[in-house]
């Protein structure tokens, strides 16, 4: 290995330790921070930040990448993925002056903080201002970077490098054609009325259990942790990775399937190469595969009827007072509940693809400049009566709902569906290459499943982009007829229709 | 104020927040490191601790300072004190070279490593190179500061500027005559033989009782909080201290009293000016001040009678049986036991200075060269007869015991003692100035104590000395007198002798 190459690596360790420290200095803030230290919290992030971004736009990364694509043939095949990709990232970094990145980090902490007064007050018009502003910063900040024809493809990139607002149309247009014949089938099901809720399960046993359930499933508890936060997520990489979760006593699945969702989000981050994380050959390939990692753990394996084959008598000798009178048909429909909601976040697995759809269609109309700010929620309740059937009762529970915008993270939200859309075909292919799933599961082992994904997904990092990944793994490109398929199987069965 | 001082601050700040990220690292690893995350904790702190040494060690601060220096009659007060405190850190960090730093650092978690294996082999042998090594690491530190001379004086006013081995020699000979005399007359009373153990106190009522104790002394749970750490310590500013812990159920006392012990540094943080915390007026004035308000709300206060005529009802409500047979007379001479041990952390608050004179001794001697490393355990156990009448079976139980060495931390030891001297002095003076405390305290109001100590102590942080600001409140110099008394009005009684 070239002394350049060398220093190249040592340069991309400092910046990915810099920003795991950052991360646990937000992790902390979630789960920890007593009351009245938000100041010193945000006055230790801010000099992170500043460090974080000076570590990563070293100039020495830059000039060791240009050396290194000079002598390009001189490199091994890993060490080409290294500085093909730590290129891409220099460049998002070192190509945006300091003052554009404090204007921004600036607008998104006031945006923020207008969006948790705007919402509860269903206030759109004073918000507008805030997203209008974001839409220039994006704006400039695609061109900045090279992007000035097509910034809703720059953001798009950022999250999910390959995919462009083209592909994802044509993806969820077929989707749309599908799932929308499939939802209105479910919801006009009586069986929709016989979901039974599920009451009073203490708290400490729901704690017991989930981390008992993601254990199982492959969690590694040695290099990592669940805590209690206001929200759910995952931070953190494969060395020390951090799941949150949250308890009430009447939203027992609440809590267990948001826990396997994060865990499935960890157990990735435990896949990637240990030795690597600090450059792309141990890092993940963009949020829509890390997000199908997630969705399979939580819905294609947690919510079969094979895993609870093997979990239900623990569950029942944990919560069995809750569980009197519920049968284990009442609570595999319970976990399968389809039941429309104008909320995202609560939102079923079948439903949730259109919630994705509908933020789709908006970005691109935003960026395109077809649709204007003041417009948004017009065009929100429109689509969504289209989509799902009836329109938001107000704002708060429409365009004011998702956090995301408050931050200028456009292009996200398609993410959460390509890795419902991943999700399904990888697991086509898991269960014809792994024939003894079911019976794997309904044993409670999981260890072929998750060396299965190691294998084909983790152990590649961001080698090839989701859409390569994909190809290579199932033989086929991404569609969403495999997402389908699995939906038409469980849910049509489930819901008799 | 001035555009130079507005810098220095700035650049104080910088290196203050660095300082406490790298805390809650320190805090994290020992709280929630999951058990085999500990070699990215390593590589994230050694990269912290490069970052708050260059910060420290920026130029920019001495250049700041110099300006400064040259203009001091345009100072505030305040701004002097700043000046001249910050030039004293500056020069520590900026005066050593980094290759001196690093070698230090290295030998330092070498030694630790050492002193893991050899404390359990009770092998002094093969520890006492790394003792060596870092005598001569700390008398090339002392001269590289200027104090070839005095490289003891040097290690001691690391802790406690001010302090000198001659002060504490004459301090800590006074205390010795009636200090000796006092334990041998409390370990021949019979009553030493009618403590009654404390066993079978459930783990989770013990949590709710500390923490309901600590809260009413004073401790600021909006700006701190309490968890669980194999070794009870204290971290953090007063803009969020993190308190721990440790619980068996029978060792009641030791969770309780510990809690009590680091929630009296946490409160001294926590009444240090909060604007200020980046600079010396924010800062606490010596390790030996920061141990007399741990000491004094742990001994003076918490094991005083009107304080358990307070707790004692919730005591028994949450403990009813477990203190079955155990009379209010037998609690409080259970709280206030008195037994000798060679173990330094196990030991009472009469029996612990002698420990300390102990170390004491044994450090100036190694100093001087008058005992050579090789002969510590001699010098040890000899010591520990004249002292405490006894000799440790072995090393692990002697001179093996404790890790300061190991990391280097000399002259850190008297601290221990000096914070038991000002504690008992800053007592009286409280008493005198406050002659209701005891009526507060059998009334479970401690906001008076808790006011008069940060108007006269905390408010101050490091505009005096630890020494000057002793005299300053109490009128006179001090003097092991008012430990002396104390201990002797509350053990002489209690143990009728």
């Amino acid at each position: 290995m070239s002394a350049t190459y060398d220093t190249l690596v040592a340069k991309l360790h400092r910046a990915h330790h810099l920003r795991s420290i950052n991360g646990l200095l937000g992790w902390d803030e979630q789960v920890n921070l007593p009351p009245d230290s938000a100041d010193l919290r945000g006055e230790q992030m801010a000099i992170m930040a500043e460090l974080e971004h000076q570590a990563a736009s070293d100039p020495a990364i830059g000039d060791a990448l240009t050396t290194l694509e000079q002598q390009r043939e001189t490199l091994s095949a890993d060490q080409q993925v290294v500085v093909r990709e730590a290129r891409k990232d220099f460049d998002r970094v070192a190509l945006l002056p300091a003052d554009f990145v404090t204007e921004k980090a600036r607008h998104s902490s006031a945006a923020y903080h207008a969006w948790t007064r705007c919402k509860p007050a269903n206030d759109f018009a004073s918000y507008a201002p805030f997203i209008a502003k974001h839409l220039d910063l994006a704006k400039r900040e695609a061109a900045l970077q090279g992007w000035a024809d097509r910034p809703y493809d720059y953001m798009i990139d950022q999250h999910d490098p390959g995919f462009t607002a083209g592909t994802i149309g044509t993806l969820f247009s077929e989707l749309k054609a599908g799932l929308v014949p499939l939802v209105q089938r479910i919801t006009a099901s009586p069986r929709q009325r016989e979901v039974k809720p599920l009451r009073g399960f203490p708290v400490e046993a729901q704690a017991v259990f989930l981390r008992e359930v993601t254990e199982k499933l492959g969690f590694n508890y040695r290099r990592g942790r669940i805590d209690v936060a206001p929200h759910p997520f995952c931070e953190g990489s494969g060395a020390d990775v951090r799941l949150t979760t949250r308890y009430a006593p009447d939203e027992p699945l609440d809590s267990l399937f948001s826990s396997i969702h994060e865990a499935g989000h960890g157990m990735y981050e435990q896949g990637l190469p240990l030795a690597d994380h600090a450059t792309p050959l141990g890092q993940h390939a963009g949020m829509a595969m890390h997000e199908s990692q997630s969705r399979m753990w939580e819905n294609q394996v947690g919510r079969s009827r094979a895993v609870w084959h093997h979990f239900e008598p623990r569950y029942r000798e944990l919560f069995g007072t809750a569980l009197e009178g519920v049968s284990s048909d009442d609570l595999h429909l319970a976990v399968n509940a389809v039941q429309p909601t104008f909320i995202r976040v609560d939102s079923d697995e079948v439903h949730y693809n259109l919630h994705i759809i509908l933020r789709f269609e908006i970005e691109q109309r935003l960026f395109s400049g077809e649709l204007a700010v003041a417009d948004l929620p017009d065009a929100w309740n429109a689509l969504s009566e289209e989509l799902m059937g009836s329109r938001p009762p107000d704002d708060q529970r429409g365009v004011l709902q998702d956090v995301h915008w408050s931050g200028g993270a456009f292009g996200y939200f398609p993410s959460y569906c390509l890795g419902n859309m991943i999700a399904a075909q990888l697991w086509a292919q898991a269960q014809r290459d792994l024939p003894e799933l079911k019976t794997d599961f309904a044993r409670g082992e999981f260890g072929r499943l998750l060396t299965w994904l190691r294998t084909n997904v983790h152990a590649h990092g961001r080698r090839y982009s989701a859409l390569a990944l994909v190809e290579r793994v199932t033989g086929s490109p991404l569609s969403p007829r495999p997402l389908l398929a699995y939906l038409e199987e469980r849910y049509a069965t489930l819901y008799r229709v």
